[in-house]
């Protein structure tokens, strides 16, 4: 417990934790005031998901390489899951799907483009090793191309083109799974060297002792389940008093946020100019939403969602996801970077930000 | 024919050949077991693909290099052609657009991705040439792209379409055939070192006498045809039958059974850690489709069809077909394959396939 | 002036000057003789465009690295914006969104295809640096996704779409500029050593003294100026009279009228086995299209068009150009090139232009 507290006493990002029950005094005193929820959710989802990446790689740390590692994968995204699986319980849909797309398109571009703007203004040329890189941007593309196949060919209107979707979904929510648990064999068991410079960036934070870090697993995913449900009722009310579409909340607000905790480890392994930590974290993040949140949330939806949940994604968000996806492979497959690099990307997803914070509403 | 005899015990491939007079008796006695016929005649084809392809290798080996070049190289895809002018003979400008399609997405996405796994299975992991396979892979990007623009461009609804569609497709097939003619050139004549690796690999089997293989190529090519007849008059029953749509048939059943001979090949490279040998065949081959067999389609409709064909693909088409020509060159351009790669390319296949076999009918 | 004149006597392409008093001559007789004043104007431009080039490289010889390069990387597509203003000033929106894809397509394929096949015809094989490619070539295409993605994401219909569109297109065009001026310091100022291939080329014309540069520059973007008012008014009925769709007009004419002297100059590089000089060309001037060019003109037409204009290019103009743009970063990134390379390239821009030419009218 002392060893949380010499955490939080050093990490900044950690003293948002005040918000956490300022959240819920928020919420009991005043329940209809949307938009101060929704800021008060926002500020306190961030060290939470701080909290939840450094107690999962403690317990990662402590329970072997084999069973670490699957924890690792599986858990790294779990503040995503936990905020989409509260929105699906709650029908929205439409948020849920923007918040998968969001999470890959500010991966790749944001967390991305920003490493090497960081670590750009810091080093003149930054040299990164680009057949790991490649190999990472392969799998990010052929991941989020079987994600969206079906928005682009089923798009059309011809009858009983609703349940081809939800049929379509289901299964494909199984063969990514399956590809998924195929990757896991492929990166802790037949091919680990592959990922051995990624890993041995996390070593640098001293792990927690293990009844901490799963006693801290446990009440965070709690505490993230229970702001998920205040920032899901107020973020509909909350983006109007905003001027803010849908599409930009689940695209860009909670794909930051549930992203926080990762972007300050890959932002901080740019300025120590190892930029191949910062692409591993981005790329396999991104390739994680893919290929095992987004199904996931998929057959979740069939337990716990008011109807089925389809993989069908509106076409800008097609759109956007393969050209983020595409300037991942080409961006990472070069082996050098600059700040201008990042300023490319950058502007990219700026150009994806404006766009989406203008749209006019579009129904699911 | 001793020859042959002897072949045909070695290779089990070419046992299917019993079913080759299996079609005929089944057709005079029961012209209407169209689901039967379609077996048959998918069972009988797959070892006359095989025949066809080595006496093709036979007559080349034979005929010096130049011409020999030119016959593998034209006659290649002699199958799929042989069956797509059948289909078009018959009016279906449906299935020989899917089958154009499909054997593109088949030849770099299954063949490519089946041999990554199988060579990935033995191997750890599988260097090949990247400079190579990356100059493969851009021409077939350019291929697939030309054949393709006009359906993205004009997929327009505006009055006149039609006969621009036919102008564009009439003036564009003479243009891939023209380009097809230069790429001879190239690599028959100015350039034949690139393609070096490529050839030694054929080199394997014995070529069998000049005789017996121009003997064989031209019974088996009027074979191919003849089943050809009885697979193209059965199969909108039997997908019926089988529940799988048109487009399923055109994009997957067509494209395995027409390229199953060149797989073969394929594969016993890729299991000999010879990848080269595996992407030389895989994009070869869709590259001929693209410059080749296309565009001779296109002309042979104004002489054999019911009326003109067009180059429009469906959206679908065009969205897999580009998808599957990126992922090639995305993966065959990194110079390096481990067993997992093989698994995300067959996924993206896997997702083509499922989607298109849920597929409501579509109009052409 | 005497130095002016004994480049004229030199340079082949500067004796088309004399259709430069033609042109005024045959609007001032034959106001209505739109073909004759449209084939006039073109001849015209041709050789202004590359004296403007040459006085722009002798005024920024002058004026030292920075200026100079600032000077070359504005004025670099000089006629292009000349010729666009005019057209914006007359409310000819799509012929202006025309030239500005037109522009960055013709320069990624034509442009670089030519320069592969010239140079690939004299020498073998030809090797360039794939590093500095690679690295213009993902600058190009992050640029033009950025200029691309609201005609991509906002192509619904939905009631607003329309202020939407003129919103997101004036936001784009701000970003726009602002990357285009990090990118003038980072090529000028942070990284100049990148860029320092490219620049060496150009030295071999002899630069002009200044005066003569500055009164060159300044009337020949006059006489520009006036001949393209010409153009621009006899444009659409020289299309209707030579059966030219007005964006074949806007897209492969414009385009190669104003690039002609940029051409010249790739071309002769080509030859010489200095494909970085002609990709540097090719990719750069596509880049300040997309960063510079097309948001100066969106801004303009605030202040002199009739009304604003959008960033919304119609679907076939956005498959174009996102098409020719993964094709530059594709072939440029290979580190080799042959005759066969430039035969591709090529193909797909005569793909290009056949469907464009026979495209049926389309509205803007």
């Amino acid at each position: 417990m002392r060893q949380l507290l010499q955490e939080i006493r050093q990490n900044p990002m950690l003293w948002l934790l005040a918000f956490v029950p300022g959240v819920f005094i928020a919420e009991r005193l005043e329940p209809d005031a949307h938009t101060l929820l929704f800021v008060l959710s926002v500020l306190a989802i961030v060290p939470l998901a701080a909290l939840l990446s450094h107690a999962t790689q403690s317990v990662a740390a402590k329970t072997g390489d084999a069973v670490g590692g699957l924890l690792n994968a599986t858990l790294g995204n779990l503040t995503e899951l936990v905020i989409a699986l509260t929105a699906l319980r709650a029908g929205q849909y439409m948020l849920v799907k923007a918040s998968i797309a969001g999470a890959i398109v500010t991966n790749t571009l944001f967390m991305l483009g920003a490493s090497f703007l960081l670590g750009g203004l810091k080093h003149h040329v930054q040299e990164f090793n680009a057949a790991a890189a490649r190999f990472q941007a392969v799998q990010l593309f052929l991941a989020t191309v079987a994600l969206l196949v079906p928005s682009a060919v089923g798009a059309g209107d011809s009858p009983g083109i609703a349940s081809f979707t939800q049929t379509v979904s289901l299964s494909l929510a199984i063969l990514l799974i399956a590809t998924y648990g195929l990757g896991l064999l492929f990166s802790l068991r037949t091919h680990r060297e592959f990922f051995g410079s990624a890993g041995h960036g996390e070593a640098e934070d001293v792990p927690w002792p293990i009844g901490l870090a799963v006693a801290t697993l446990a009440a965070v995913t709690v505490l993230v389940a229970l702001i998920s449900e205040v920032f899901v009722a107020s973020v509909q009310e909350a983006a109007l008093a905003f001027g803010m579409s849908q599409a930009f909340v689940g695209f860009i607000v909670v794909a930051l946020v549930g992203g926080a905790a990762e972007m300050a480890s890959a932002f901080s392994g740019a300025r120590k100019d190892r930029l191949d930590l910062s692409i591993g974290i981005a790329l396999g993040s991104a390739v994680q939403i893919a290929l095992f949140v987004a199904p996931v949330l998929v057959l979740a939806s069939y337990a716990i969602g008011p109807t089925p949940m389809s993989l069908q994604f509106w076409p800008g968000a097609v759109v956007m996801v393969l050209i983020a996806t595409l300037t991942a492979c080409l961006v990472s497959t070069g082996g050098r970077a600059t700040w201008f690099s990042g300023v490319l990307v950058l502007a990219v997803y700026q150009v994806f930000a404006i766009t989406l914070y203008l749209l006019p509403p579009i129904a699911p």
